[in-house]
């Protein structure tokens, strides 16, 4: 029986409070509104975002809320308006959109859609700043427009990528952020050369996969740089091959790094958010020809320091936001590099929690432990 | 009688100490040496890196010292081992060079030659740490490897390159230095796109060449930002059709722009060397895809310094050195797009003095009355 247009009634994960364990409920969704659809999310994994939002350190809290953004589903209904996909469709729900009108959607060069960019602080729908989430009448907030730690939920269009239905949803969920998010800073802004040299700063699931894309582009030297020794070996997995732990040195690790390289690296790609790391990004590139590329997130009153002269000779700065990825036309793309074996998903999923367990997905990534937990919505 | 092997007795207008009016002297000029070539130069022009070392503030003083870097000219000979000029062949001579073995000439990317990049300090040949010019037996400096303001000089061969003899020197002669560092800036780094918009930051010789860059480029709009007024008639003629003075305003003058433009500019291009104006240069391009792109040479001790989300944001920022134009290889295809009157070289020319006026070019320069002097050595 169909459940289009129905209210539906499911589990949903929800954090009733800031960094309190996630509370299993049945909760209410409503069916999608204007150029909305609504999934049935059978894979979801956890990201740093996830966590940085429940623990709600200096950002405005908002709760009860659903969170959850890296996953992968079923389209289970449409929306009045939506044409381009329909009951049955697999997708990935992204932290992100694209309106495919706005003039970032239009420009070859921007992922940043003016109307679904993301927002941290929104928690409900675009159209009429209503949630579909409820619990005994009461609504509960969205995260990020995707609140994947539901077992339906709902999402603009134009924040939800189709993808090859050939593709195994437990696998390509993590595509839907992180590891695209470094995987596209490297192939797609930094873009080394084969044979080239590149740093990674922070090994992380977001540097491993920039290493991963430095892997792929062929490049000869692939240095891994953190703070924790321990990454190291994991990472070679990833293609590192060398590593510096800034720890270990009483320069700069961006003078150890030029030591290295005979003056510099070609491409660098900073995956912690720390200033410090973001400017030893930067002046670890080689003149002439060295670009650095940053993703982590800064903290808000950060300032990013340099003599200009180390831009004058010839040295490249760029940001990146989801890997420049435009979500609904490119996404696909990438599912299908890891369909064809070029881009290697399944070394980024070390664990795997039935929903019940989402908790204990929470306490891997904070100890350190996992790079991606996959939870599965229907154990 | 060919001149070749004989040291040459010429005019040359040499400076015998900082800031004091140059004199014409008679010269000796020595004959070329391993990989060196003696031009004879028919027409130079100053620029400011001229005037700024022969003020000798700041930087190491070498005098007495021979300058000149923009300049037009013929071979008179060759030394040994030069094999891809000749007697006759018609020539630009560049403040860097281009030794075409070295991993900066090997890349496409780079300029900088590790061998014949730009050296300030140095006032003798490379080969063997002399110099070619005396008077009454005592050496004079050389200046950036050209030091044109004589009839004849010595330059090492991956300095010097060879041009189109059908294009007339006395106007190509510009195209050594200043104005392909600001077209080559926009046209070959920041690559604004027909109907785009272009903020150029100082309207001196190199930022309207810069302008031109986005003229020949199709930029819709090019906005100048300039803190004197009068500047704005003159950059109309090389394409500027907005103008920006930061001190009619109360607000930064990236806001200024922003609110102009919707949000930011496409491209920016800062060519005054003020840190300050480099900051603006970059917050002032949009997210998503500006890219600005530093010229201007800033002081020792400045320090550029922005928020890191503005890198995040997708904006890019990079400098450039001599527009990324490989001297040897790319200066002949510049002066084609000026015989093919892509380029308008003839309004940077707003002066021409004899030789012996020489010190009128600099009056003219420092009193912000030309763009380009050109000095006539023949007169």
């Amino acid at each position: 029986m169909s459940t289009a247009g129905q209210v539906i009634k499911c589990r949903a994960a929800v954090a009733w409070e800031a960094g309190k364990p996630l509370s299993i409920e049945e909760v209410e969704v409503a069916p999608p509104q204007k150029e909305e659809v609504r999934l049935k999310i059978l894979f979801t994994s956890l990201c740093h975002t996830d966590v940085y939002f429940w623990e709600a350190k200096g950002q405005h809290p908002l709760f009860p809320r659903i969170y959850g953004h890296e996953a992968g589903g079923i389209v289970e209904s449409v929306g009045e308006g939506v044409t381009d996909l329909q009951p049955g469709d697999h997708v990935l729900p992204v932290f992100t959109g694209e309106c495919k009108e706005c003039r970032h959607c239009k420009s070859e060069e921007s992922n940043m859609c003016d109307l679904l960019r993301i927002n941290t602080d929104r928690g409900t729908m675009l159209s009429d700043g209503k949630s579909r989430f409820s619990k005994d009448g009461k609504p509960i907030y969205h995260f990020l427009g995707t609140s994947t730690f539901s077992e339906y939920t709902v999402c603009h269009v134009g924040s939800v990528a189709k993808i090859n239905p050939a593709a195994p949803l437990e696998k390509v969920c993590v595509l839907s952020c992180g590891i695209c998010t470094g995987f596209g800073a490297t192939v797609n802004v930094a873009k080394p050369k084969k044979g080239s040299s590149v740093a990674i700063f922070g090994l992380g699931a977001v540097g491993l996969a920039a290493a991963e894309g430095a892997r792929v582009s062929g490049a000869a030297r692939i240095i891994g740089v953190d703070l924790n020794p321990n990454r190291f070996e994991e990472a070679k997995k990833f293609g590192v091959n060398e590593f510096v732990n800034p720890k270990d040195h009483n320069k700069p690790v961006q003078e150890v790094i030029a030591e290295m390289t005979d003056g510099g690296v070609d491409r660098s790609v900073e995956c912690t958010g720390s200033v410090q790391a973001m400017i030893s990004a930067f002046e670890c590139v080689h003149d002439g020809w060295g670009v650095a590329v940053l993703v982590g997130v800064p903290s808000k009153d950060d300032a990013f320091k340099t003599h200009p002269v180390n831009f004058l000779n010839e040295r490249t700065l760029k940001g990146t936001f989801y890997g420049n990825y435009k979500p609904k036309s490119d996404l696909p793309g990438v599912v299908e590099m890891y369909m064809n074996k070029e881009l290697e998903v399944d070394k980024f999923i070390t664990h795997s929690v039935p929903f019940a367990e989402i908790n204990k997905a929470f306490d891997l990534m904070l100890s350190g432990q996992s790079i991606r937990c996959i939870i599965r919505m229907e154990d």
